[in-house]
């Protein structure tokens, strides 16, 4: 079923909308053209993670920014562990071994509920994170641009949400432009930026006002752990590749844990290199220009064409790493709903509807994230790693008991490294919640158990409906008589209309007027003779000027009388042809189907009547 | 129609919300309780209209502020040609002559909608200055509150709202407190100022912080004449009064034209002695206490009970006034929807939804306007004056035409006096318009005829309509057979319920699966010959694994089949017990609904199933 599902989500990430004639050849993704689709977020977020150690750094001047290169490292050192863990699931799920899956598998339930609403967290920043840092590359290359972040951020999740709702036709090639592109450039940065800091000839960056912490006191333990915290959004995504296993040609689980060694190695290559660079050069966080662009501008030369190239690619690669989202939010929705544990409404039930719900939810949570923190991607990196790193945790704790549990040739081996990537994982958990937790990760830490709350409640009310539904030991209601109820306000066509289907469905047809005006009932005499057909009228009289208690009053007698008779209420409805007309009708309609609504034995009809 | 109308009204001004035995005795007004009922705005203005006149000429200093009593003189000579106007109105129309009926029948169509929109705006007008004003009340006697004056506002417009959804019980005793009250404590500090003034112990108010404008430059005409239209706002409500004429006790007109002479001449002493005192003890207009606060704080003394007594009674008979229009806004809006111009929705119709409507469309407009002028009294005078002189200009000249049409004995001076009126108010008019209308009065000169444009396109919608539903020259529809289509994803409780309904309303019922899935056919195919009854079971095969089209072309197939029969779909529906389950449920049955909806001779009907 699940299989069915992934099946369903690589269809759409390489061709688009399910089209009938895709469905028998579509297409799967060799190493080179997996690396462009499912890299984009793992590599973006290069463009703003060395960013977010010096901006904890600079508090203690240049001398504590020498730090950045060694703490590179370390997340470098932390990415190949946790890398070499999901080598090892991408083996052992070669049908995609998400964080939700592996962890309910293999820990249980809350774990795996934990995980699904620790990566719905994640896809929504990683819309929100991407599109804010995609919009700081833009506003650095083109400083005069007068648009606010907020406004350009929001656009972009909206011209996102309408592309992905109207069905973009992904391809492998249309991703490996922007990826491809963005190594290249980067690549291109790194190298020609060392050889110019080795060759003697150090570039400098333009000067730019640094932020207002620049050299602001001494740099205790604690910030040291806050900016190592900070440089580990660098190793968010690292997990679409051990989803996207079946995605792959044959050999699947090989060609994905080749893709996802060479991933790594190319994550762990700009970024220690920029990190490195940033450093030599003395580039310093500014509320105007990104590390990437100052070292951009110091090495190719500002207002150079690569410079530019530098910064289109790094937008388009974040922009990409947002759409990404786009994918996968929908799709881990859909398994959860599946599951039972989200609303039906986000299932996939073989129509574009389940996944809209999912992108339109998507927009919505990441546009208010972008409008509540300003745009602005350092205020959003707290709230991302708390998701990053829980779910690594589980993913990996939940392969480590598996591997206890079914104890395969090796298994010590496998155990010990995915056990090293869960503790280790977990440490980072830790320190990005003390560290980051004040800065606003808190919000993520409350809200993870209230979504894991919902969902249990969810699937609990579902759990008790079918109870409700089910044939077993049931006697089924026996077959009744139909009294229809036509309540009227006058005689007219759309009235005439609705009695004439109410005669078609019953031979006991009742037209009811509440009568508040004694001059009218002699005109809807006269004309009940022409109209009215072999409908009974039955004239109600309100004291109290009030439309709604007669009627109600009507049925309830009659309920009484005939308890086990059906009583159809039928109603005539205007089909306005214009939008704005339904502000002007049915609002009488609507009344008596919500005063009706929890009768059993009452069935509201509608019986459209069309305006021109 | 209209008259019965305006008993409701007045019923409900007096007694509450209708309660059946109270329809046959219904309290009158004396003039004592009418004053109390119906002088509310007028008298309340009389908190603010002074200050709006000193604002402009401090911008001239001390020595400008002296024009205060010469312009509030005008003021109120303006104020008693109004009266007299309206006394004759009064006197013709003893069946209640707003501005919007007299206008209507005198002048035409256009002119009638004009006055509607006008007052719907003034009305709207009415509850955000008088809660601004009483809020400013507040604030001025107790400066150390620490709520915004937005929040405060928004706040009491709520608690209005909310009160007169709920049906706050009104009486004339409920009025005469506050009325009587302020007008006591009014006249008190008035008497008590002048005597003090003249007996040369002339008390002076404690320092307060001008605002920036004071002593500025020099004071042009121009600025004299805005002065002059900022003191109109004295004048606003004077129309309930001749709204109200039915309301009075036997002789109406009479005893309402004798309230509108007393409600003048206290209207006249309040204002002209508020502003002569305010000149005399040197009153500035400050950001944090008001002119009538400032009085009262040097005539009474600070912090004495009488001063305290004013703030109160001042904000009481404000929020009275705020109140008065929660009646006239609804009241209104029922008229002209009863001529078809105001969606249905409005119309009473012998309940409470009519006036619920009315009630919250009047609190999110004040609640709107008090949030974008940051709850500023000042801010929001210039938008009220247009309506309320365009109102009195074209009741005024209707009158006039009236009196040439009718030409009754003694008509030419009637006539005089109502087109003297109308003159005078209609150079007011321009005087606001061209002195307010660049500080936010142009936004009401806009609005006016775009809401008139809107009640064209809505009448004209509703006779569009008329015309749709007329039974002259019309061919009813054949009676038809009925087929019944009831989709199903399986057999269960609620499914099964629906189909025994749809077997109670057709012979031809046939239960449609959309096969998506092999594997559940078989079961279903099993459930069926137990539950099936004598429906028929419809497999669609689903190649693209979408559940709506296939549903969808079985229809198209049946109308080109059977075009003249009807085809009723049955869905189950469930009804939950939480309100928040119906997030969970039931979309698809509104996406099939709304699928179907522009199908003629296609009725959806939802089977109600309760879950516990």
């Amino acid at each position: 079923m699940s299989d069915e599902s992934f099946l369903g989500y690589a269809k759409r990430l390489l061709v688009g909308r399910p089209i009938p004639s895709s469905l028998a050849h579509h297409e799967r993704l060799s190493k080179a053209t997996g690396l462009a689709v499912l890299s984009s977020d793992p590599l973006s977020s290069v463009a703003y993670a060395t960013e977010e150690v010096l901006r904890v750094l600079m508090i203690g001047g240049l001398a504590a920014m020498s730090l950045a290169p060694t703490i590179s490292m370390l997340i470098a050192g932390l990415l190949i562990v946790v890398v070499l863990s999901y080598r090892q699931t991408v083996h052992a799920y070669p049908q995609g071994g998400g964080a939700y899956r592996v962890s309910k598998e293999n820990i249980g339930e809350l774990a795996g509920l934990s995980a699904a609403a620790a990566l719905l967290i994640d896809y929504t920043l990683t819309v929100a994170v991407s599109v804010a840092a995609g919009v700081a590359a833009i506003t650095s290359a083109f400083p005069d641009l007068h648009i606010s972040r907020v406004t350009m951020g929001i656009g972009f999740v909206f011209l996102l949400s309408v592309g992905n709702l109207r069905g973009i036709r992904e391809s492998g090639r249309m991703f490996a432009a922007p990826t491809y592109g963005f190594i290249a450039v980067m690549l291109t940065l790194i190298g020609w930026g060392l050889w110019r800091v080795f060759s003697g000839a150090p570039p400098t960056p333009p000067p730019v006002e640094p932020l207002p912490t620049f050299d602001a006191g001494m740099l205790t333990a604690f910030a040291v752990l806050t900016a190592f915290a900070n440089g580990c959004t660098a190793m968010t995504g690292v997990e679409a590749i051990s989803d996207g296993v079946p995605a792959f040609k044959p050999p699947e689980s090989k060609n994905a844990a080749a893709t996802l060694m060479i991933m790594a190695a190319l994550a762990v290559t700009m970024f220690v290199g920029i990190s490195y660079l940033s450093y030599m050069i003395g580039a310093i966080p500014s509320e105007r220009d990104t590390i990437v662009s100052q070292i951009g501008r110091a090495v190719f030369g500002d207002g150079t064409i690569l410079y530019y190239g530098l910064q289109v690619m790094t937008m388009a690669i974040l922009v990409l790493a947002a759409n990404t989202a786009y994918a996968d939010f929908p799709r881990l929705a859909s398994i959860v709903a599946r599951d039972r544990y989200m609303p039906r409404q986000f299932m996939n039930q073989g129509d574009k509807l389940a996944f809209s719900n999912g992108i339109v939810s998507l927009s919505v949570a990441a546009g208010g994230l972008i409008w509540v923190f300003d745009g602005d991607t350092h205020q959003l990196i707290p709230l991302y790693m708390i998701g990053v790193f829980l779910s690594f945790t589980l993913s990996q704790a939940g392969m480590f008991l598996r591997w206890c549990r079914l104890r395969p040739a090796g298994w010590r081996r496998s155990a010990a490294i995915n056990g090293f990537g869960a503790v280790l994982t977990f440490v980072v958990l830790v320190i990005v919640g003390l560290t980051k937790g004040p800065e606003g990760a808190w919000i993520v830490i409350v809200l993870i158990p209230v979504i894991v709350t919902v969902f249990i409640q969810t699937k609990k009310h579902y759990d008790e409906v079918a109870s409700q539904l089910t044939l077993r030991d049931w006697t089924p209601p026996q077959r009744r008589t139909n009294i229809v109820i036509v309540p009227i306000s006058g005689v007219q066509r759309a009235v005439v209309s609705a009695l004439r289907y109410a005669e078609s469905i019953s031979t006991d047809v009742r037209a009811v007027f509440v009568n508040d005006n004694t001059e009218q009932i002699a005109a809807l005499r006269r004309d009940w003779e022409t109209w009215g057909g072999s409908t009974r009228l039955i004239v109600l009289e309100s004291p109290f000027r009030s439309l709604m208690e007669p009627l109600l009053e009507y049925i309830e007698q009659i309920e009484r009388e005939r308890s086990n008779a059906y009583i159809t209420v039928v109603l005539p409805e205007f089909v306005p042809s214009q939008w704005w007309h339904h502000l002007l009708h049915n609002q009488r309609a609507l009344l008596i189907k919500g005063a009706l609504l929890f009768r059993p034995n009452v069935v509201v009809t509608s019986v459209p009547f069309h305006l021109r």
